[in-house]
């Protein structure tokens, strides 16, 4: 189990091997036996084998090619459609077309999504996470047919490994854990817990390959934005609003 | 590892046994290995053993025993603070003052959430997750002195279990469950999944009990209300808001 956990990597490279009906089943099972708010299970899975959707969802997710190399795509959605429809048939007025729900429903779709990802790794598989699916919700809701009610939170493209990265390395345990209560950084705190990764060999080739003085720098000018930060922000509201979440009166 | 997935129970009864620093320790390094958008990290862990701390904590969790019986409560906080305060010392100007940036947060901080429950299950530890965080947001930030860019997402109690509960009846897999595209539900299909729950002595007892005529007025009229819903999404928007991660302008 805790192996499993501490030698995660993120892979982006499969075979086309395919996954046994039997293992998904299992990684399906096992993301059905994650927490959830009530035991309501308000979300849902779609899981994408058919080439076609996946040439969709691959434009909706940037053309990352493992989006059609690997064998699965597993789209976890925050979902009341299912419970609001068993309150209706059950002489029960459901009230949960607002953004707490919308929240708690993506709880319910991300702890599922990480009880999945661990069931896969543990036969071996590798996976991905795409951060691509907030910012593609609509075009993604389109593709998959996903009513009003549903919304997508987080995708995992799952499939056997065609490439062994070395482990991601983290931040150390005291830039993220604060005991009792938040011990605010100051500069030297904030130099003291970056100062591996600021100055790692990976680094330093990255700045070269940027034309850029810091690290810092490459995430701001090059892979998030505020402009697309921005856009995507507005992209999602809207979405999150058309699909039923926003009538908070 | 899939053992400890599929045997998972929510804990709501704690001995007042002490974790030890080696497994407490072992299960936030576990957190921290989970999938992470860029490798950002933009979460955090508040981990919270003093008793004062824990009686404050009680309150906004609506006084739930298991916040003072469990000997470790864990807060797991969406947080751009850090990541802020790095690009800021490496001359970059960061963009994450909006609303994706704290959805983006909040996944980082639920798969870590997650992969901590796991290894602590692993521990023949128990767990339980509080869905008063989102509701008690300001309250928390408070308590737990939560600067401007954290906003505190889901909280994990965790303990020996002092009850052994049965497992929780999960929906059949085809209620979560869609392939290629999402296959909406009839009334047949809701009345088919929903069977088994519906018709439960666990159902009839409640039904009794609450002097209700079905499983799904006890969720809209007692558990989740409308009204409810209403005033926390609000409650939680405006701590969004205040944090920092509203301007999508």
């Amino acid at each position: 189990m805790i192996d499993t956990i501490l030698n995660h990597k993120s892979i982006r490279k499969y075979k086309s091997d395919k996954i046994s009906d039997d293992i998904l089943n299992e990684i399906l099972v096992s993301a059905s036996k994650a927490s959830t708010t009530g035991n309501m299970q308000v979300y849902s899975i779609i899981v994408t084998k058919d080439e076609k959707i996946k040439e969709q969802l691959l434009g909706a997710h940037f053309n990352q090619p493992m989006v059609k190399q690997a064998p699965v795509i597993l789209t976890f959605c925050a979902d009341f459609n299912r419970f609001n429809k068993w309150c209706e048939i059950n002489d029960a007025k459901p009230g949960y077309d607002n953004f707490l729900s919308f929240y708690t429903a993506s709880i319910d779709a991300l702890l599922a999504s990480q009880n999945a990802v661990l069931a896969a790794e543990s036969h071996n598989l590798g996976i991905c996470y795409l951060g691509t699916t907030t910012y593609m919700a609509k075009k993604i809701i389109d593709i998959l047919k996903l009513p009003k009610g549903v919304v997508p939170v987080t995708t995992v493209v799952v499939g056997y490994p065609d490439e062994t990265p070395e482990l991601t390395p983290r931040l150390p345990l005291d830039a993220i854990v604060h005991y009792e209560t938040y011990k605010d950084f100051d500069e030297s705190k904030i130099n003291e817990v970056y100062k591996e990764r600021d100055n790692s060999k990976e680094t330093q080739d990255l700045l070269k390959e940027n034309n850029k003085k810091t690290l810092a720098q490459i995430f701001t000018d090059n892979r998030y934005k505020k402009e697309d930060n921005i856009f995507f922000s507005n992209e999602f509201l809207k979405v999150i609003e058309e699909q039923g979440f926003f009538n908070n009166k």
